[in-house]
């Protein structure tokens, strides 16, 4: 029998639609090997192909846009938003417009054309989560901005247009939809229990243990309990916070390990899987410290798209999270 | 410059960012020809593939899953809903689920494997529409059903697995979240003003008409404000209703020709694009006269897709509405 669950959060429907009887095995993906580029505008000697850079860690020094980076931050060359300009809000009878104010960087995450995220080591990877820090923390200065999205794109089925590994950050001058009604779960839930709703979650995943994919001191990685898509992996603080640019030196070392496990994982047991990951963290200037708690959702792009899932937000999931997560916990990594 | 455009419905905010620099006609499609399929489950002949038929149009008369249709609805073979068995709903610490009770019914529009829904004939396209409706009408005599979801996948890019053209019916025991945002942001606007907010949109559309796409005595199709997609269009009956399946024969036939004529110039224009369409009507047993308007959204599946989408709410579109809207006017159909 199918099963309808509701994310508490957001309140959204998802079917857990076993009878389609599809095994964790039918998802694992062949894909060709990465072909290396010698054009590709992110690997190093084409520093030159980027608009000049906003960010490098060089361990060895070096001037700006030269060779010897081991991470590079530059303005997407055709970017979504513009930072110059002052924000202008403008009414059109019953509709509402503002001039597109705001930032789109890429974030190379690794000089190798061919690394992936999972093959990195986990120090390369607390840099990334570093670089992510360090670019809020410079942009959240800028009073036009209101949210900071931090995503990536692996693989060409989730949406990515360059090979060459890299995470895109879009700084807006609104709070997009789907992060207003996060919160306002978050705040509802508070103004019920005066307890954080992930909080909440946590507690009753690391105490059930069917949906824990993977654990350290300060972090646990779990297959939610209304996932929209076979295998989404949430990867969550268990300490409270609400801004992820606030983490200490000592989380992000452990977000790093829970990080490159999940992800390996994933490769592993799905063949490196296609994925999109999305960090969801506190608007920039809004007071959500009591009840919002920053994580990061994993979602592999395994299945079929059923394109109506964007116009409607209902989803249709093949794979229970129980079982997802057990899959997952079985990997050898 | 891009520009924020936010629907004034749901509060979603939607970058047009035409400094992509795409023209309309970069989005033309090349599709290789549907091929024919003896195995095909969905031909005249094959009757006995599918379960039996629930509704079928034989003009000629003729028994149950035989030859001599032009129309029929069957249940889909893979359902993400089972008809069968009580509704039980239940609480799990923080969580709710239910059985998956519902229905997943495929319309099968026309028994020609290679007719396109752009290519059938307006009496046979409306025919189509009588089928939604007796549906609906069927399945809201159901007290455990909330919701009716019709919708059309066409083309693989869009999430058809199968090349005969059908629609989809999903009928739910919930409302699905983005349909809740959707009549919240219509009831607001009703609270503030006592109008409905789509019969003011469809007032300034008409008497603007950068946006219109087309026109008839019942209907407008036009391109929305804020549109997530290129060429997205919305088909909205002129005189105000909320229950789609309560339509008067005369707005049947009229949405036939408005549908069809829009179909053509997405094809002629696009090269017989991808798209999905979705009916927006209202929950079966609310009451939702005054302030909700149904409606048909198409939208295009065109860009290649960021999968971030998905997760965010927060699309980028290339296409500004009012360009897609004189670009579509311009076709010869």
């Amino acid at each position: 029998m199918p099963e309808l669950r509701r994310d508490p959060i957001v309140g959204r429907w998802v079917i857990i639609s076993t009878d389609r009887a599809h095994r964790p095995t039918d998802f694992r993906q062949v894909l060709p090997p990465a072909q290396a580029q010698p054009l590709c505008p992110l690997c190093p000697g084409n520093e030159a192909q980027t608009p000049p850079e906003i960010l490098a860690y060089r361990a060895n020094g070096g001037s700006p846009n030269s060779l010897g980076w081991s991470l590079r931050v530059v303005p997407n060359k055709f970017p979504a938003l513009q930072i110059e300009g002052e924000l202008d809000r403008e009414g059109v009878g019953l509709y509402d417009r503002m001039n597109g104010v705001g930032a789109h960087e890429v974030i190379v995450e690794s000089p190798d054309h061919k690394a992936s995220l999972a093959g990195l080591p986990e120090k390369h990877l607390e840099d990334v989560f570093w670089a992510y820090r360090d670019r809020i923390l410079d942009l959240r200065k800028d009073n036009r901005l209101r949210y900071i999205l931090i995503f990536k794109n692996h693989g060409a089925a989730a949406g990515a247009t360059l090979e060459h590994s890299h995470s895109q950050l879009i700084a807006l001058p609104i709070v997009p939809t789907n992060v207003l009604n996060e919160i306002a779960g978050c705040r509802e839930h508070f103004k019920d229990k005066e307890r954080c709703i992930y909080c909440d979650i946590i507690r009753q995943e690391i105490e059930d243990r069917d949906r824990v994919v993977g654990e350290n001191a300060e972090f646990v990685a779990i297959a939610p309990y209304a996932p929209r898509f076979p295998f989404e992996v949430w990867v969550l603080p268990k300490k409270h916070g609400s801004f992820f640019e606030e983490s200490q030196k000592f989380q992000f070392e452990a977000l790093a390990r829970i990080f490159s496990d999940t992800l390996r994982r994933l490769d592993r047991m799905l063949g490196s899987p296609p994925y999109n990951f999305i960090l969801h963290t506190s608007p920039l200037h809004e007071r959500t410290s009591e009840f919002y708690h920053w994580h990061i959702e994993i979602m592999p792009k395994l299945t079929h798209v059923a394109g109506f899932e964007w116009g409607t937000g209902f989803y249709i999931n093949p794979i229970p999270p129980e079982e997802a997560a057990a899959f997952l916990r079985d990997a050898e990594v």
